[in-house]
């Protein structure tokens, strides 16, 4: 089914990926007209917003709602992209979002996204995020928790 | 629970509601990063792009996908909309749209908003769609059986 | 022309409106693809947007550029907004936004806007702001020299 | 001055960068508060927004505005895209967007773009389009005018 009705349709998900030795979140969306553009495909800078959203879930997974992070002093601004799309999507398309940790630095990490449409993958990118205090914005290394919820998403 | 995890969470539904005799459609969403704002509450502008959410999941649920309307030929651009914000909310805030259709017209529909988070009303609102055809731009009549599914929202 | 080829399109301006009794300020912005919907139109959120520019250029031309505001301690979130679309515009379309105090009470103010294109009204409507103290996020009465750049507007 | 009355500052300009051997378009735009998010900086997608108002002002200086391209039944979808934010932007900043052709290929083109403010760099990127036909949306040649006007940008 593709309309909307299946219960755990828009639960956000995490499992075990053996290939990439990974956790790796899952979240389903609905795309909005708003993110549609005259071609009548998706424009293009949503997509970062839909990697956002999947780095949202995969931290709430990993019990570090990214919330939570910034209200302890912490902020994950992104640094770099990148963005290869591999199919259009369209207003009212089911969509999900995997996204899983790529790379873990001691200042800055990257995370890796799939976008999946009708079991093709529609788009694919990473974003790599510095570790920066808020108080003086400046960047510092992961406090050991964080650290170790990370740690926990990359095995 | 406001993290999410619970099954039915985003799942959107239809219920009547004898005061205003109307079939009232809500649904779920997580306040995005990107729509928030330097003041740290949501940028005015994406109400009117939940009122879209809204409307979408009303008419899917009344077995007309707005996406099937638009393919049969029709649009329903919005050509006015008037919006009132009670109080903020916040990146990660799990909000809940409720819509209604409250006057249908033969050639026009308004629809009403409630965004309610944590049982506190958010905003509210109200849109008015023109109902026009793809082919010439014109202004028309509701074809006999959206006419009717949307009566059906009305009691 | 509408090309963009001419030298003072893009600079905002102020002029006396004798009929209103108001300082209007008028400000040209070029449609970009990122606000077109499936439509081939603009997106309705988008139009908030343009509203918010508007203001912005308003306030700067009273010598109270809104950045600076906010500095000095003072928020104005949008409460309520109205919107009236009358015509559509599309990618690349020069529009100009037109902003004038509407209504200068002592803790919050209305602004209206008219947006034109080639001469003809595209969209027009009003925006109330509330007067905040970003320190406890309570409503408060415009500081007086604030007061009088915005009241210097509507003269 | 930064405050945006200069009479020139919004007029999109074309100019010789001879390290790069390439025509480089510039155009100035002024921050949206829309643009701003909780960190009180720019949220990431808006800058392949401003890449594309890059794109659209490079090819009008070209004499083939994009519309007009659209409008002859070519489509430039974005297939790739690579970002790397340097400094971070905030509401009110006057940016200027620099963008050239970075790579001509008979079915696709690779545009490079760099941020500017207060003379420093904010960001920079590239974008890789297809041409693609719209009638039957496969990727396609350059028509030969097309062609001409993007092979001039790149000497």
């Amino acid at each position: 089914m593709t309309d909307g009705s299946s219960d755990s349709l828009f639960v956000p998900s995490l499992r075990h990926d053996p290939a990439r030795g990974r956790l790796v979140g899952s979240v389903r969306l609905r795309v909005r007209y708003a993110e549609s553009d005259r071609m009548g495909i998706v424009y293009n800078a949503h997509y970062l917003t839909w990697f956002e959203i999947g780095r949202t879930e995969l931290l709430r997974s990993a019990g570090k709602p990214y919330r939570a992070v910034e209200e302890a002093g912490l902020l994950l601004p992104l640094v770099e992209a990148a963005l290869r799309l591999r199919a259009p999507v369209r207003y009212d398309d089911l969509i999900q979002v995997e996204t899983w940790v790529e790379t873990l630095r001691s200042r800055s990490i990257v995370f890796a996204y799939r976008i999946v449409h009708d079991r093709a993958l529609i788009a694919e990118g990473t974003t790599t995020h510095a570790c920066v205090r808020a108080a003086d914005n400046r960047a510092t290394t992961f406090p050991e928790r964080l650290r170790e919820a990370l740690l926990g998403l990359t095995c």
